[in-house]
């Protein structure tokens, strides 16, 4: 099994891109990431690409070879493959590009990521996201996500004395990050009363507790860890690339409070990667909703299950705190263009690493970890990386 | 670079299964490879699917773990990845699955290609299949694939002497494959007068030009080599896996009547397998269209360009010719349900090789390759087994 490194990284700025197509961003991007690494075109010799839906939000599939295409690189018939686990398609793109260079078939390869949600052709951009959800036993009976996400909120803060206002907090917190990131789409702090003005989606979660529809994309290239610096002199090394499933309906698991995809991708990712939660020092996880990100802090193990939402609270996972948790704004502020997502935190993470984040820079960080959720939970990815 | 074997295959009945739906035939496909394997679900690390567009045909995305949780693997919590190129998605899963154990980081891992398409909820199965052609420069303008592929094949008919007759010869062949293979959705042989007088789709192509609309899924369970023998008397060794892309419109092309995709996909095959096509002793390549057999035949590099329609009408290709291709009777008469198409290859390839084909059995096969492609060409992969 060969060590794997990241040797360059780009990402577009991300928000409403009525300015540029879904081949527009990807291309940006893959170019951004790969004046980053000093590779060459010639060097390159796979790429993998997440994305949801295109089928759906721009009636386009075999994502693949248009990508190849307007990278330049059909013209070298590079392999090009499109991954897709709904809102953990960037995860999985980059955990496929790990196995592709683990393997020893490709040396050099690009995961990138995209979602063009923002002109949609046809239907709307919610009822293409949930056919991330069950669709015979969620959709049908008219279940969006967030109403799903709704129900594991209430349940939470039943069981676990989870606060209204702690839920706010989360929010409050990505979009103090999210003023210190130039990519981010929302860059304005809020405040609880702001959230809880804000129209009510799924009790009790109001706009403010949802991440928004975003143009999108990210990418980063990939190298054998011996050959990493040959090209850059401050490859992170990727210490753990794991992945987990669950049922696709959120009613069929063992505990809705629970997302056990993460729980079983995180104890693999920290077995691999030898290391303990406590030595992560900054992580983006995935706060599709606020709910989300305080099951992420327990799921992940960096805090005990029921102790997330009062972690959030006494300001553990702001960007002084103990673990600083989605300096990128999340997908709260930063956007979530579904399929980049997942490859827009290894992004956040490297730069971090790298110590070039800028005003949201945090100090000394030397292990860093993201964590990628499909659909409520049926997918779920963590890495682990270290400078 | 681990070698990765072959240790059991399933595959359902091909047609209109107006009884099951997407995720009754996936499961029947993978209960029978694990059947087939000797494997139990808890030795099962890894699943690949291939499917094109489940979220315009049954409005379902996030495969992967709807998969999972149909094949009772969401339980163990195994990592399951949906890949999509279009009509090449299965040949993709295949590769990824191959990479995934090559690498290290997975033992035994399921390969699973899957369609459901003839009962499409919005929209035409037909304008669900144009969104592997590129949706802005081809579809919008009225390009549908009968429609490039009739380039083609005029192209080609006029620069090689390829004939209406020779068209049609595949598809007589395929035919009578087909007859031959009991999960075949069309049992019945056809002649050239038939083709011709079937409706014209688009000139020079007749519907009997054309692969039809099916469901159906297929699966293949792998291992490392040296562990294959513990589960399989007749395991089937991977020697090539290879995959290439091309830009995504035909009109971009160096020739269109040439896929570059397989020129290069074979060649790197051929070179990783040490071997030559003519070593070849069965193939299953992809037959969309008859045209698309007789590129396949030359750009595989059996015959030369522009003898393809000439290999065709002297029987090399046919059960008991030199080389003997498409024995499950092809993408034409076998069926083509997209994403399982690259899967129900490898399913035909290993009972051949294996000697369990039955009526369709062809003498001391040794070794085989399989041919999917993407769209008119923007992806392309090749396998090559031996027993």
């Amino acid at each position: 099994m060969r060590s794997v490194s990241i040797i360059g990284v780009g990402c577009t700025k991300f928000g409403e891109r009525w300015d540029a197509s879904l081949r527009d961003i990807v291309a940006e991007a893959g170019f951004s990431a790969i004046e980053d690494s000093n590779v060459s075109g010639e060097e390159i010799s796979a790429l993998y690409v997440g994305n949801m839906s295109a089928g759906r939000f721009i009636e386009q599939e075999h994502i693949g070879s248009l990508i190849a295409d307007y990278a330049g690189l059909a013209r070298l018939h590079v392999p090009s493959t499109r991954v897709e686990a709904a809102c953990a398609s960037g995860g999985l793109a980059l955990r496929q590009a790990v196995l592709a260079v683990a393997s020893g078939y490709h040396d050099i390869v690009i995961a990138a990521g995209v979602e063009k949600m923002t002109d949609v052709s046809g239907g709307t951009a919610a009822d293409a996201l949930a056919s991330a959800a069950d669709r015979e036993w969620e959709c049908f009976f008219g279940a969006t996500f967030p109403a799903l996400y709704a129900m594991i909120a209430r349940l939470h803060m039943r069981r676990h004395g989870t606060t209204r206002e702690q839920l706010s907090m989360v929010a409050v917190k990505n979009h103090h990050h999210g003023c210190l990131n130039p990519i981010a789409q929302y860059q304005m702090e809020i405040t609880h009363e702001k959230v809880m003005k804000s129209p009510m989606v799924a009790d009790p979660l109001h706009v403010f507790d949802c991440s928004p529809l975003t143009d999108g994309a990210a990418a980063v290239i990939l190298a054998p860890t011996d050959m990493a610096k040959k090209y850059c002199d401050t490859p992170v090394k990727i210490l753990g690339s794991c992945q987990a499933s669950d049922t696709l309906a959120l009613h069929d698991r063992r505990d809705i409070t629970t997302l056990d995809a993460t729980v079983c991708a995180a104890r693999a990712a920290f077995g691999q990667a030898r290391i303990e939660p406590g030595q992560i020092d900054v992580a983006e996880v995935h706060d599709c909703f606020t709910i989300a990100e305080i099951l992420a802090i327990e799921d992940l193990g960096f805090v005990e299950k029921g102790q997330g939402g009062k972690a959030v609270e006494e300001g553990m996972t702001s960007l002084n705190g103990k673990l600083p948790i989605n300096t990128s704004g999340g997908l709260k502020a930063c956007g979530h263009p579904v399929g980049a997502t997942g490859i827009k935190q290894a992004y956040e993470i490297t730069l971090q690493l790298r110590g070039e984040a800028k005003k949201r820079q945090i100090d000394d960080a030397e292990i860093g970890l993201t964590h990628n959720v499909g659909g409520s939970g049926g997918t779920a990815l963590v890495h682990i990386f270290s400078r």
